[in-house]
């Protein structure tokens, strides 16, 4: 899938796992902190199901932790107040801008950990890949989104423009994980095409969105 | 399963799965909630769990709604509010009230539904039983509990009394709860031995975490 070459782009499998798990936690606690404050019970229904999907991702990637011998809270604990401190950056300040968070953060770092996964060695990527494509689309999420915007065009520039904070938040959010699954700061250039691949993504969700990026 | 004879209380489906589905619902935005201000990684997981539990039962319970025909957000939003207003109610002020909280409502309603579901009619009590009993012992919140409870004297009597504020808020939602299924007010006397039942169970998980009921 990445079209570009990471092979020598090698990043640790357990700071890997580690990072990769406790986001997927942090998307799941924003996913249902949403479905809580939904006001409307079909919207409730609709995130619960997103939450789900973010909750499994993370048991399978803490499986996969257990599986290499790891102790999932141990392996996760080096990453949770950098992870914590982000996640609290891009909340929002209503439920819109929490939901577009949401949408388009998982989205970002989906996409990133599984450029990333290409340079996991001893064969262990494709595993990573297939569990960071379960439920990716968050459709669930677009939909609601997409019927608030066309209905408010107000809605509309404020969530672009909050999308553009994310953006930018996020990928250094994305940077610092690469130093932090123990790569040299020197790889920063070899990754600089998968940030072109992940932000041309974040363009298409957002224009799906009727936003322009 | 229920010692007493609950045949003549025949609380109708639809408004039983409604009000059942939106309960586990609100029990899930309880437990995700808590899992997001868990401080200790490891509670993060362990409570991370039990949250998913609650959305399997809840997931279990809609699925059952269209397996009989319903809208699923059709058939629980007669009872949003007023459960909305209870969750609140049992909130607690803070994250030790409401572990209390969720694991001492979940207990007693997870039992009074599965009480209730002995009336039902055209066999459809074993599966809402099957479902009911699903994770039902919640031992990551127990363990959590438990632990902080004998490390700490004042922290245990002040969710003792918490514990008997809940437990009255939860016996008034089982109440209104029969009435919502359809049932006359006059099967009131009727249900008593179930609600004996029920506080008993309850009594036996207060007696577990080191609290007087």
């Amino acid at each position: 899938m990445p079209k570009v070459n990471l092979a020598e782009l090698t990043p640790k499998l357990m700071p890997y796992l580690g990072q990769a798990a406790y986001l997927q936690l942090s998307f799941f606690e924003a996913a249902s902190r949403l479905t809580a404050e939904a006001v409307d019970v079909q919207d409730k229904l609709a995130l619960a199901l997103t939450s789900g999907q973010m909750l499994d991702k993370h048991q399978q990637l803490v499986a996969e932790i257990r599986r290499h011998g790891g102790v999932p809270s141990e392996v996760m604990e080096p990453f949770s107040a950098r992870i914590d401190a982000y996640s609290a950056m891009v909340r929002g300040a209503n439920w819109h801008e929490s939901l577009t968070s949401v949408y388009l953060t998982a989205g970002l770092l989906d996409d990133f950990f599984t450029f990333l996964a290409a340079g996991l060695a001893n064969g262990n990527g494709p595993k990573m890949v297939q569990i960071h494509a379960l439920g990716s689309r968050r459709k669930e999420i677009a939909e609601i989104l997409s019927r608030a915007i066309s209905a408010d065009e107000r809605l509309g520039s404020q969530l672009a423009m909050w999308g553009r904070r994310v953006v930018g938040d996020t990928l250094l959010m994305a940077r610092s994980a690469i130093h932090q699954s123990g790569n040299a700061v020197s790889d920063e250039l070899r990754i600089e095409p998968v940030f072109t691949e992940v932000i041309a993504a974040h363009t298409r969700r957002m224009d799906g969105l009727g936003l322009t990026a």
